[in-house]
């Protein structure tokens, strides 16, 4: 299974005044692994991937995060990302961030795959999943 | 049930790319709205509430959400917002978000009330939730 | 002149752990503010005005901002916007954010106004700003 | 004059609906950028360094910026951060972000070090920054 890892530095753009991070900061964080690993799956940015499919993104059907424990500004973390599932038009990932090698927030989402509506731009319609990119992520 | 109702237009900072609404923005719209809540129940700003509670805030442990429609720019909607259950030290809430009154987003949270910790004020810990405030909102 | 004014509360998302307002929320502010003018001068959302008139929006070339005094969680605060100058394609603006009668933040800005440029829909570029449009904002 | 560079991936979450960082996200990258060049300086996280020196940050008292070229999708970008003049209590920086060489966005603030004022722990008031401290960013 295709995972991607990446470590960030938590900013003061991330914190509230409470002094941890601001929890709709973690889906933008979560947002971004999901990003890198498709870039990682496919070996290009993904607004290259974007044109190569012509797909307009995977917007969310549902999500779902456990927040554990607090994270402050400036500590370090971890953010591990996965697919864990494929159906036809959709995904299921999970991200685990944790912080000296305790799990701290867990997210499960559900993305769908979509493209332009043909008839109406503005629009937005789920499209079949690639056989070949799924073949990429190594979901069992 | 208390419940607080407030309606907003979509602002450019709220959509992406794909000129829909940044799904982590909706959670920073369901933080406003729950601040609105609790300023309509205690009939003061948060801030006061907080300084009268001793309270730092009401961090999530617990989020979850599903994405029905598609919000775009300029779209005018609703959010409906109430504490579904008191625990001794969380609450649990419901948001709901709908456009021309067809549901689009739901979600669902709980959240600890939550004081410095007396030994390391850079810690947080859970707080008794006064009952007098718990009466405020109704909840049957 | 034509001047958009809103008053709007400080939330929980716009502050930092200083338990100040996080600048570049003010701009996102100003931002809005300055659609909400555009709104007011021709009646209309703004996405119906963008579609209207065939652009994509009013990006920034140039931005200018005095914090003279910090605001903070639950503030209500007061944003004057107003259109001091229109060029061919482009228009500044300035921005008042007071607090209590007292000016707290004060913005300058120059946008254009653009379209896609008709050889490559991902770039962007200037357009001449409609006349009657113009004539909306009572500019001296 | 110590200067801190950094090459960051433009995310999905840094962008609007024209396809371009949405113009606020510039200036929470430059703060980062700040951050990053006082742990430069000072060889340590900030949260320790912020204790280390007793102080609550170092919010804005002016801020102006130039946007030369739209950043998309996926860019790689580069900023370079330096401190070009210290004051007694504020100190002014310059932050150039470039994308293939060519530069982008120029940003010039104005920021002030700040403690908790010791009557009343809400206030923020300006304090002498450290000549130690001065040292460490060789500015001539």
């Amino acid at each position: 299974m295709l995972t991607n890892s990446r470590t960030l530095r938590i900013e003061w753009s991330d914190c509230d005044p409470a002094g941890i991070v601001y929890y709709p900061r973690y889906f933008a964080m979560f947002d971004t692994s999901t990003t890198s690993l498709f870039e990682l799956a496919l070996g290009m940015p993904a607004a290259q991937l974007f044109k190569a499919y012509g797909v307009v993104g995977y917007p969310l059907v549902e999500a779902r995060a456990r927040f554990i424990k607090p994270i402050q500004f400036s500590d370090d973390v971890t953010i591990k990302t996965t697919v864990t599932e494929f159906g036809r038009t959709s995904f299921k990932m999970q991200h685990c961030l944790s912080k000296k090698g305790e799990l701290a927030v867990e997210a499960f989402e559900t993305r769908v795959w979509v493209v332009r509506h043909p008839d109406d731009r503005e629009r937005l319609k789920s499209q079949l999943i690639p056989k070949e990119l799924i073949a990429r992520f190594n979901v069992e």
